[in-house]
């Protein structure tokens, strides 16, 4: 059983944060909480979404599995008008949405979930923790994307720096660690990244004014923030490039 | 004769609805109003629109057909100004249009009307009428476009429905009768047009509020609305399609 | 030396002005003054903009040669935001230019300036001088542009006239010499250029209220301006196309 009401500005975020990596995601229900976890088709990055229940303006659930097209649910998104409630219906006879938006009934063929990988995230040991304003952080990507295809993330003790070399011209956002929330380094990391998927992540983090980041050296990098004003939280892992030197 | 002064925005709205179903079309003006009828290339739809001598600014004219490229009126419209007022005046001897819009003179050839056929609005009885807010039934639109090609139009005594139908999905808008203006239907009716004329003629009806809608089963629908906030009206007419069971 | 600290409306004015006859631009800064000039590819038309010390919010440079590469700064501008400072620094040692927008840095290499030419400007003989609202000309141009790739300037001693003559339309932006600032006009003259390369010119020119106009019967039209509000001037000067009657 799965029978909600949701504001669409939660609902688009969580559905911006996991399309970036996927068309379609498991959405795992239980009594608490709703659970959306998903690995891009390359292996990449992966996702991992809460909302708990107080995220929803209305929730009651038992464990459910649904399997959701991710473009139909943007659909449904678009029909909304500012104070809207957005309400979701698992029917389990015909298997499949029933979303109602003011006098708009839609339903929903589910797409089947089995077919669909649990990912599991690897024990990582990330010895340098940042939180960086996202607002910061989104600038510093937009310098690079003119530069490269990649971004390296280099951690100092001092500072952080969101680096970008291009064959003749080079970008660097540094912050200092007074610019910074905080900044836990011991000793000097640096990680390449694809700017593709790191550009959109963190362009679909759309209500956290700060983003945690846990980083190592040639290692992936974590991303944690909230979603939905802290009553639910996700996280990012994305894997390194190898530096050519 | 024909000369005349308009509004930027009643001009627009005139030529917005149709040039939905054409390109070119006759403008038949008399000395109290400017008639513009028209039927689509494929012959699925029909309008008629009427203008009365108070819309314009000014408004003089006497027994004269214009063959009007509409897109080129698009092209003065687009030079307006808020608060620009747009002379119009036919030259006879040259069988020119000339425009004034401000400081500038657009000398616009006219097409020839003969070719353009007099639409004969078709002599039908439609047993349901319905007055619904213009903003609702764009609402059920946005919803039906990215379900199917068709949409259908169901009265019930107590109710309007605006349906659409796709392999997995489905969508519908349902008014009861109290969230509507006017439902007169005593026998159940239904009818299925194709979205895209029907999308693109309610789009194009800018400023009246309501709009009244007389159906039958796999009837055409007649869709009337003001104009120029009332000192004209329009009637689109939109041919069925058959449900395939 | 060159080392700077420059709005960013300033830069991006400057740069549109110059990108609409080349991508790479030579910019020579001297004490008192940033010059840049150039020739569009085709020898159609020619820009010559300088910038007074004072248009900078700080300026230090001795005589320098730099070839930018236009399309580069813009990337840069793209990063500020509305209050912030752009710096910019020459480093000789590797012939790069130094940006920093907020804690942003960017490095860009330079081009080769020894390819570009030195535009001389021409010793023209224009007889007609009027100074119009440049609001009224981008109208006159707007207006043109639907209906041919060419537009006439046509002076005569009591208006100034901007005609473009379509197959079968036409249109004509005209102002009585009360409707323009000035007109010096003794003989009617009319010159033809090519609409696009004007509609860019007139259009990169952002914060000028009004611009110069000299020109004379199949001539050279040269259109002077200011730029950053007065500190700073700029001028076009655009070959005419020979009128096939």
């Amino acid at each position: 059983m799965f029978k909600t009401k949701i504001k669409p500005e939660v609902l688009k975020e969580l559905v911006d944060i996991v399309s970036v990596l996927v068309d379609e995601a498991k959405f795992t229900a239980t009594k608490s909480k709703l659970v959306v976890k998903a690995v891009d088709p390359a292996h990449v990055a992966m996702v991992d979404l809460t909302l708990k229940k107080d995220a929803f303006e209305e929730y009651s659930a038992t464990d459910t599995e649904l399997g959701v097209d991710l473009d139909k649910v943007k659909e449904v998104l678009r029909l909304a008008k500012p104070g809207d409630i957005i309400s979701i219906e698992h029917n389990e006879e015909k298997n499949v949405l029933q979303f109602k938006v003011g006098n708009i009934n839609r339903t929903m063929a589910l797409v089947d979930p089995a077919g669909m990988s649990d990912p599991k995230v690897p024990n990582l040991n990330l010895p340098v923790k940042i939180v960086i304003s996202t607002e910061q952080l989104r600038q510093g990507i937009r310098a690079s994307e003119s530069i490269s295809d990649h971004l390296a993330l280099v951690a100092n003790p001092d500072s952080f720096e969101v680096v970008a070399e291009g064959d003749t011209d080079h970008v660097d956002l540094k912050l200092p660690k007074d610019a910074l929330e905080l900044l836990e380094c011991k000793e000097s990391a640096r990680s390449l990244f694809p700017l593709d998927y790191f550009s959109n992540m963190i362009k679909a983090i759309q209500s956290a004014p700060t983003l945690t980041m846990q980083m190592g050296n040639d290692y992936p990098v974590k991303i944690d923030f909230t979603i939905a004003s802290g009553k639910g939280d996700g996280q990012y892992l994305l894997a390194p490039r190898i530096e050519s030197e």
